[in-house]
């Protein structure tokens, strides 16, 4: 099953057959205090920067979030697309859970985006699914349903079903609801993460769905998070993750290499491309210090 | 099925419900030209180095290979596992495919050893067995029969099959097996990985047996050997490895924290604790430079 996003100009291909696929993570305020005082000084020129390194290090997609005490953020939202748009050309992946906000950005993204996120919430169902289905877009279903986050992987598979059916409904297509099945730290719990790889393994066998992860949230309070998150992501791809919102300059590398072990880039070519034009951006930006 | 080995003072549990064991690889000269020369030179403190090193860094046990052009093996080898056991008390691997050398580590190596390796292949079948046997050591087969190594899983399970069939039939038991389904570099077969990957849950599900790697080899020839080494050891730990010869500088990180994220390490005890003492140790290198 492939979901297609598009910009003006590209075209990205979510699918098992095909190269995992990278959002990137950093435009939103939260966790990233320098952008958060970027958008209450309207400073565009921090975003756009933002949104281009994203890209250079190998972002497919970029996430747009910008929730943030103190600012308009239906006016923002538009400001901050508009502003990726002018410097980038991949397609967006519009991040809130206010409809209003949600719209001021699906209006201005070209091509078909994708949603961030609805949940299996009866309120968020019955209010963001049809703004979805409006504007053609694509969306990322979290399993959450109204008693929170369930904790183990048969209700978490139950509440996509809730998304996928409510979706199906009113005429959103399966192939474009991608499944989060959330991940909570390992600090914490110790079963945190095989809960994740099992609820994957889950939608994917019963749905065939395409598979999104935040995978940053699973090191969260530990030490060492890039090894961590790293090696999640290798684990989350084996076990049937296609795409993830997550910071491409840290785990670029790991994805590709991921790809490669798992026979999807013949003769290496994408992992030596990338490799090389990641080593070419470390010298451009050691040197631009 | 737990595979143990022992020193005088330690013992090491390998199995599916256990943390990874890793088997520090440093200690052959192939590869590494310093040790080599060292060893040319009867220059021991240079080994007890390496032995300590890997141990600090968390090895489990450690390799002891000698093979080394101009030097006396069998000599070298009674020398080399002297001088490591006068630094550290882990398990011995004792590396050879060259009988008269393995026994001369095998009399000096104390509790129960490893040797690495046999392969299915006849004339090794009938010299390595034995000696494992009269020692009663445990074993490292590697999925070779007499035309090579097969290209598919299904032929690889079936040359382990060969190992375990001909150990038996002397009397080892099937617990002292470890089986090593051999990676070539995914730089040259972009179906390297997935046909081990494959042959670990092959083998697992059929016997049952421990399964051991040698992480570096897929790597071979590529840029950022770390990463590719790294995504490799958490995909094969999912798939059902169980130790490693390897490099526990570069790869304890991802091997850790890959058993949190297996569920294996409540509290991220150990995850927390290696973080911590690595470290002290980078700073300690850091002077002592």
């Amino acid at each position: 099953m492939h979901t297609i996003l598009k910009s003006n100009t590209k075209q990205v291909t979510i699918g098992i057959d095909k190269p995992f696929v990278t959002i990137g993570e950093k435009l939103n305020p939260t966790g990233l205090k320098k952008l958060g005082k970027a958008l209450e000084e309207n400073n565009m020129d921090y975003v756009k920067q933002l949104a281009q390194r994203q890209v250079a290090w190998g972002a497919d997609v970029l996430d747009v979030n910008v929730g943030h005490p103190g600012i308009d953020e239906i006016e923002m939202m538009a400001k901050v697309v508009e502003a990726v748009l002018s410097v980038t050309d991949v397609p967006l992946c519009i991040d809130s859970n206010e409809p209003k906000i949600l719209e001021a950005g699906l209006k201005l993204a070209p091509g078909k985006p994708l949603v961030n996120s609805v949940n299996g919430e009866e309120k968020q169902l019955s209010t963001i699914l049809p703004i979805v289905k409006d504007r053609g877009a694509a969306v990322i279903g979290l399993t959450i349903d109204d008693d929170g986050i369930p904790a183990t992987a048969e209700k978490r598979l139950a509440a996509a079903g809730i998304v996928i059916e409510r979706a199906a409904k009113i005429g959103i297509p399966i192939e474009d609801i991608i499944i989060d099945p959330l991940v909570m730290t390992v600090g914490a719990d110790s079963k945190a993460a095989t809960v994740t790889l099992e609820t994957i393994r889950l939608v994917r066998e019963k749905f065939g769905v395409n598979i999104n992860l935040g995978a940053s949230n699973v090191s969260f309070g530990l030490p060492d998070r890039p090894t961590v998150n790293s090696a999640f992501l290798s684990l989350a791809i084996q076990a049937g993750a296609t795409c993830s919102i997550t910071d491409p300059i840290k785990l670029g590398g790991t994805i590709r290499a991921t790809d490669l072990l798992l026979g999807k880039d013949d003769y290496s070519m994408r992992f030596l491309k990338y490799f090389r034009a990641t080593e070419k951006l470390k010298e451009q930006e050691a040197a631009a210090k």
